[in-house]
C-alpha cells in the first residue's frame, strides 16, 4: 500500500518580506499548511478561515494532490510538523513546534526531537511504500539555509534553490542565509556530516519531519518518494550527510524542473537521485492552472509525487486537470469571493 | 460521502477495580483508546505499546469495525476526545483533555469547551453522513452518570447500562455515579435539560465530544447514526435534553441488543431513537469471535455502525469475519504474545 505523508509546518521566516508566495497576505500565510492539510484530508479548508489563492488566481498545490488522492484512494496522513495555526485535519504529532526566523540563534530548537520521533515513526508505519511531501511557506529560503550549512549550497547550481513566485528571489534568499548562518555562528559547510544540526540552526521544523520519516522508513526497508522540489532535494542532502548510501527516489513537477534557477539534473547526479517529473499538461484556458504555467507555486503539498502516481496508475492527465478545478471550486464554497472564470 | 468519526478518550473512572474490560491490564487500559485510533486508521497498532486482545482472546472491536472500513473504503477520522497516551493515529484537537474519576468534584472541566469545538468541527465537515463512535474504557458507568443526572436513569431499565464484561458490575457502578453525584452536590434529574453540566461532572470527554459533534452535524443537515451501544444511548439523552427533537438513528451490535442487563427497545421509545442492530454472524470456532458470543466486548469504536454499513453495501457478513481474523492476526506482530488459536 501507498501512503503520502504531508508534513505541515512553519518558520517564521517566511514573514521576510518578499521571501514567499505561499499565502496571498503575509498575515494568513501561516493559515496556509493548515488549510493544506485540511484540503488534502476532506478536499476542502473546514476549520481553517482562509482561501489558498493567490491573488492572480493560483491555488496551493494541495488542490492538484487531493483531486489525485481523491480518484486513486491513496491514503494520506499529515504529521503536525510545526504548525502555527489550528487545523480541522487530523494531525500526527512528534514534538515539532513552529521555527522562528533563520536569523534568529536558535529558531528549530524541536528538530533534533521532532526528527527523532519522525523516524520512530516512520519506521513503524505498516505501508509498502511512502511518498513524503511538505507545506512550509518561506520553506525554499530554508532549504538553502540547510544546504549552505552542510556545505551543498551549489548542488542546484550556485546558490539556487526554486521559488513559489515567478520572479525568485535568490539575492534575498542568500542573504537570508547569510544572516542565518552567522546568527548560528556557522560557516558554509560546517554542519557537514551533521544535518540535525543544519536543521535546527538554519532550516525548519517540516524539513526535519520529512528527513526523520524518510531515515525511518529507509531502515525498516519501507520504498520511500521525496515527493517535491527543491525542498525535498534538502532533505535528500540531509539523508546523504545522515549516510544513508543506497539510490533516492524524488518525484516533482515539470514546473521545478523547467524553472530556470536551478539545475535539478546537477542536484540528481550529486545526491545519487533517481528523479521523475511529471507535467499535468495545464493550459492557459483556466487561471488556476495559466498561473502554474506562468510559474507560480510550482510545488508543494506533494504535487509532483501526486502526478507522478496518478502517471504509474493510468490516470489520464485529463482527469487530474479536470479535478483539480474541481477541487479549486470548492475552495471557494461558502466565503465571499469569487472563483475567478476562465 | 460517509466518514466515521471516533472519539478516543479516557476517564479515570476506568482505574476503579472491576468496572472496565476495555484492557487486559488495568495499567496498560490508558492505552487502549490510542490503540483503537491506530488499528482503525492503520490496520494494526503503531505507535500503542499494548496488545488489546483480553485474556481470553477477544480482541478490542476496532478489529471490527477496520476490517469493514478497510473493505468499503469508508473515511475515518479520529478525534483527540481526552487521550492520556501518545497514538500514531492523526488526531484532530478539539481542547478535550483526560476524564477524571468521577467521584472527584468537577472530573472534566474540559467538556463544555471540547462540546463547543467538536460542535464547531461537526459543522464544517463536507460530508453527507457521519457515523459517530467511541472508545473510552469506563464509558459505561460515565454513561450511567450522565443518564442519571438527566434524570434518565431508567432509559434503558432500571440504572441499567451495558458492559463490556461478560458479567455486568451494575451495583458497582451504580455506587459509583452515586457517589459521583454526591461529590458534584447534584440529585438525579438536577441536570436535566443541561446536557453539558452532566457531561463536566458525571460524565466523560468522549462522550462531551461525541455530543458536540452531532450537534453541528445535525445543525447543518449533515445525516448522523450514533455507532454504538448504552454510552451512545446516553448521547442520545444528551441531544434531546440540548433540544434536538427530530428523530435520531443508532447503529448497534446484535450483542448489546440482546444484552439482558439492558432494555434498548425502551430506550428507542422513549428517546425515539431509530435502532438498526447488526449480527456479525460470529460463531464459537475462533476464540477472536467466541469471547463475543460470550458476551465480552460486545460494542465499541463504532462495531455496530460498522456492521449496519457493511450490511447496507451489501458486504457479506462472511467477509466481515475473514476481515477480523485477518485484522486480528495483525495484532499480534511483532509482539512476544502469540494469537490464540481455534
Amino acid at each position: 500500500m501507498t501512503r503520502l505523508v504531508l508534513c505541515a509546518g512553519t518558520t517564521r521566516t517566511a514573514e521576510i518580506d518578499g521571501i514567499s508566495a505561499a499565502g496571498a497576505d503575509a498575515d494568513l500565510m501561516a493559515h496556509t499548511p493548515s488549510a493544506d492539510g485540511e484540503i488534502l484530508t476532506y478536499g476542502r479548508p473546514v476549520r481553517a478561515p482562509v482561501v489558498p489563492v493567490s491573488p492572480t488566481g493560483c491555488p496551493t498545490p494541495a488542490v492538484v494532490t487531493r483531486a489525485v488522492v481523491e480518484r486513486l484512494g491513496v491514503e494520506t496522513t499529515v504529521v503536525d510538523a510545526g504548525l502555527a495555526e489550528p487545523t480541522g485535519a487530523p494531525t500526527v504529532t512528534v514534538g515539532a513546534r513552529p521555527g522562528e526566523d533563520i536569523r534568529e540563534r536558535d529558531p528549530v530548537p524541536s528538530a533534533p526531537g521532532a526528527f527523532v520521533a519522525a523516524r520512530e515513526f516512520g519506521r513503524k508505519l505498516p505501508d509498502d511504500e511512502l511518498y513524503l511531501a511538505e507545506t512550509v511557506p518561506g520553506g525554499t529560503t530554508t532549504a538553502l539555509g540547510v544546504l549552505t550549512a552542510l556545505g551543498e549550497a551549489d548542488v542546484l547550481g550556485d546558490g539556487a534553490v526554486s521559488s513559489s513566485l515567478p520572479e525568485n528571489p535568490l539575492e534575498l534568499k542568500r542573504r537570508v542565509v547569510g544572516e542565518a548562518l552567522e546568527a548560528s555562528a556557522l560557516a558554509p559547510g560546517d554542519a557537514a556530516g551533521r544535518p540535525t544540526v543544519a536543521l535546527r540552526r538554519v532550516g525548519d521544523p517540516a524539513l526535519a519531519v520529512v528527513c526523520g520519516l524518510a531515515t525511518g522508513a529507509l531502515e525498516t526497508d519501507t520504498a520511500v518518494t521525496l515527493a517535491g522540489g527543491t525542498q525535498l532535494v534538502a532533505a535528500a542532502a540531509c539523508l546523504r550527510h545522515g549516510g544513508y548510501d543506497r539510490s533516492l527516489s524524488l518525484a516533482t513537477t515539470s514546473f521545478v524542473a523547467e524553472d530556470p534557477a536551478i539545475d535539478l539534473d546537477r542536484a540528481a547526479a550529486a545526491l545519487d537521485l533517481s528523479v521523475t517529473v511529471t507535467d499535468p499538461g495545464f493550459t492557459d484556458e483556466h487561471p488556476a492552472m495559466a498561473a502554474f504555467e506562468a510559474g507560480e507555486a510550482k510545488e508543494g503539498v506533494g504535487m509532483g509525487g501526486a502526478l507522478a502516481l496518478a502517471e504509474r496508475t493510468g490516470l489520464p492527465m485529463g482527469d487530474v486537470r479536470e479535478g483539480l478545478l474541481e477541487v479549486y471550486g470548492r475552495l471557494f464554497e461558502g466565503t465571499d469571493r469569487e472563483a475567478p472564470k476562465p
